[in-house]
């Protein structure tokens, strides 16, 4: 028993970076492919990135933007238009500089020196400088704004430490990108994604976010706000899991996104970026892992309902595939959280107790395991991922008939949803420390005994500059980040703990992925 | 009005190419992006890209297949392994070298020389390399196979010559891979995915199509088998549309994918391959476009009814307004081809003729015009886009009450569809001529004077090696091509009017993109 309970070989609690690997590993969503820092999205992790992708997206375009789809390639020139971007991205770009392969003659291929580019370009790090080009096509007039476009697409950043999901060189992801007649209605844009990435986290990822701006130094390279959602770990680390931007005129003026304004004067439009990656799976992963596996919030999961018959390998199984099939007729009509039920019938070839914990271990919300007893009782097995263990210390399962069941499912999913939620977000809350009054409280909160202390939010002074960034590398030293500024903090009223001059706002202290 | 009617500038049968790159343009669908061979795919072009891709994946998760993600780079040595294959792709493969740049000097940026890559890194042209060795990883046993795969992604062949959809240097497809036990499973599944495309070309694109089996030098380069469903343009030009290829145990051997069989020997599997691409859309283009745009098939249509309130910018327009909302309610609930009826109100403001004929261009299957004098008379005025000009020359509205409208708009979208499948059915049907029996016949059919002659259906010995290679020269001084070797054509009952030798089956000759 000791040995099935106890699914993964690593605890959270022991090594939570080992655990991580083993997680993805155990609930095989994803691996290294072998090309360096690129992974390969397996089945199970892909499924999670396609629902998320379906409820973000129309989200996205409830909020009136059009899906789009611009080059993976971009020319040098388009990034040295704008310098603190190509500043921000020129370490970490792959590079094309030939069209063609020729034998080297030892049996292997070389690079074509006949065919090399007259200008080299780039695998897109992130579009903003394509997207302009066509920004600037498309605007004449403030008729033609706001322009509010989508694009779901691989970017390349050429990382040298990755980690699965959450750094990897290549990764998918969607980046908004819209044009607008003014600063207010570009900054309320903003601020409106950012929005939707909170609602998405939270409504649909059920991880509890912190949405707020971003210190000068952390800003998007060429933006002049920089806002985030940022989603606590179970190791108290910060994930950030989305980041919206005004980019002011930068980029409007990099890329010649110019219109005749209702004056009949000539202006630079004021544009956004944002978005979100399959980072948001890590963040999925940690926040909702425990030491049997990944637990999957139900509106992203592939299939939230998994029906396992207990197969004998004889000719009792048709009767027991058919009772199972019966509880699926019974779900077809059904929906939760504003879908349709999703069910799988896995009647593959196999021991039912091996299948029961390869889905604990993937996180399908819940398992339905049905026996030759089941079938007598008119019942079925029912386990809850997310309150997999009993007082007993044995699966936690009920036993409802058939039509309790199918009724049932729907309600436990909708549940689910909601307390995997709440109960990240009361860890979460417990874990931020509002009443640090002095670096020294800081220090102490992160010192070296404490393993896992979640976050500081504390009130400072907002220094702009070099005295901000004597701040950002006195939190180095104790590998701390400043994470945002939250949106709707209590107003300050006490000292900044890093200069202690007054203070104007409070701000999240914590590790950081 | 017949500057109006004339919506375009080319009429398909003075320019065939000039009017399908007005098509793109007038119908907003796509753009050259400035970045070489690559296209700026727009909203509406991406809208029909999203629709297909919605279609196509229940269909291919239906055959019980799994979408995954691969990695876009791939290493030289995976091609190294495959002759045929690599030999296929070579000349037409970006190479990425480096892996950051630095400033010039001069104000420009270079690929840094400190960050040369040890081993060059291609852009995906195609994934069975990549795949393969994920397959050679995953597949140990009998019991892991069939493995069922489809990647969503983008691809890169650096073509020389590009055409909007067509053929690009990047462009967006899927591609599916599966291993299995045996050739005979394999080679059935090879035709199960072309099967997949005939009914997705027909029932979704609107687009008659004759799958058949490539000739051997046709081959997808390292495949055993080619198949391909093949489109009539309105030129009379086949589009290849689709293609399924069954790759023997090549791939399986390239990449070391072998299974302990049920015997307890090790196995070689079987694998396919089979891509569909965004020329697909091309293929929409050219059999369903007229000389006043585009027409999209209602399954494929991002919006299959636009209404368009006739707006005077006065204070009326909220009640006008009011009653187009009354009519988009009314047709909340409904369905159309399986889905609700996707219903776009386009209260921006501007002329409403001239709306009117911007929806024509895009090819949106249902307009709905709402004027005052519609509203007074509880009417709407009603035009379908491939019905669009009466017997006067007029635009052919009809003009149904409100409730008329909402029951009728569903079944004017599911007419729609199946004649539009219909009429392309019978226009190729008259084209393909069945009946030539010797080579003159067949110079006659695609002679000088005849400008867009259709196919040529013609019996032949099926030779292969040099002697099939004759007959692609002979041709090929025609510009002509084979296209496919039809399944259900009747059988040979003549001589081969390639060889003069007794025919062994039938194959399609013609003119292709």
């Amino acid at each position: 028993m000791s040995q099935i309970r106890h699914a993964l070989s690593v605890k959270r609690a022991d090594d939570f970076a080992a655990w991580y690997q083993e997680v993805i590993s155990a609930a095989d969503m994803a691996e290294e492919s072998g090309v360096r820092g690129c992974m390969v999205i397996k089945p199970w992790g892909y499924g999670i990135w396609e629902r998320i992708q379906r409820l973000l997206d129309n989200r996205i375009k409830a909020t009136g933007h059009d899906n789009a789809y611009f080059p993976l390639l971009i020319p040098l020139r388009n990034f040295e238009r704008e310098a603190e971007h190509v500043e921000g991205f020129a370490k970490e770009m792959a590079v094309v500089t030939h069209h063609r392969l020729i034998a080297d003659g030892k049996g292997g291929l070389v690079p074509d020196p006949e065919a090399k580019l007259e200008e080299p370009l780039v695998i897109r790090p992130t579009s903003e400088t394509i997207i302009g080009d066509a920004m600037a096509r498309w605007v004449q007039s403030w008729r033609d704004l706001p322009l509010k476009l989508n694009q779901w697409a691989n970017v390349m950043r050429w990382e040298m430490r990755t980690r699965m999901f959450l750094r990897t060189s290549e990764f998918l992801w969607q980046e908004g990108h819209t044009a607008h007649e003014t600063a207010v209605e570009a900054k309320e844009h903003t601020l409106r994604m950012l929005e939707v990435y909170r609602a998405c986290a939270e409504e649909d990822l059920a991880l509890p976010v912190i949405a707020g701006e971003k210190p000068e130094n952390e800003r998007f390279p060429g933006a002049v706000e920089t806002w985030s959602i940022e989603a606590m770990m179970q190791d108290g680390k910060a994930l950030q899991a989305g980041t919206s931007h005004y980019l002011g005129t930068n980029f409007a003026e990099a890329s010649g996104i110019r219109f005749q304004d209702r004056d009949g004067g000539q202006q630079l439009a004021h544009t956004t970026s944002w978005g979100v990656s399959t980072r948001m799976i890590g963040g999925v992963i940690m926040v909702h892992g425990d030491d049997d596996g990944l637990k999957v919030p139900p509106a992203i999961a592939p299939w939230q309902v998994v029906i396992v018959p207990m197969l004998r390998e004889d000719d009792g199984d048709g009767a027991l595939i058919d009772y199972c099939e019966g509880l699926r007729a019974r779900l077809a009509g059904a929906s939760a959280l504003g879908e349709p039920v999703r069910v799988l019938l896995d009647a593959k070839p196999g021991k039912a107790t091996a299948k029961r914990w390869d889905w604990v271990r993937k996180g399908a919300p819940l398992i339905v395991e049905v026996g030759g007893r089941d079938m007598e009782g008119g019942k079925v097995s029912l386990l809850r991922r997310d309150a997999l263990w009993g007082e007993n210390g044995k699966p936690a399962f009920t036993f409802p008939s058939l039509d309790d069941a199918a009724s049932a499912i729907p309600a436990a999913l909708e549940t689910m949803q909601a307390s995997l939620l709440a109960e990240a977000a009361a860890i979460r809350d417990r874990r931020i420390d509002r009443a640090i009054t002095d670096f020294a409280g800081l220090e102490a909160f992160f010192g070296e005994g404490v393993k896992h202390p979640g976050w500081a939010e504390v009130q400072w002074s907002k220094p702009t500059g070099a005295a901000l960034d004597a701040v950002t590398e006195r939190l180095k030293a104790l590998k701390l980040t400043l994470r945002n500024v939250p949106v709707g903090a209590p107003p300050a009223d006490g000292t900044c703990i890093f200069t202690g001059s007054p203070a104007v706002e409070r701000v999240l202290v914590a590790k950081a992925y």
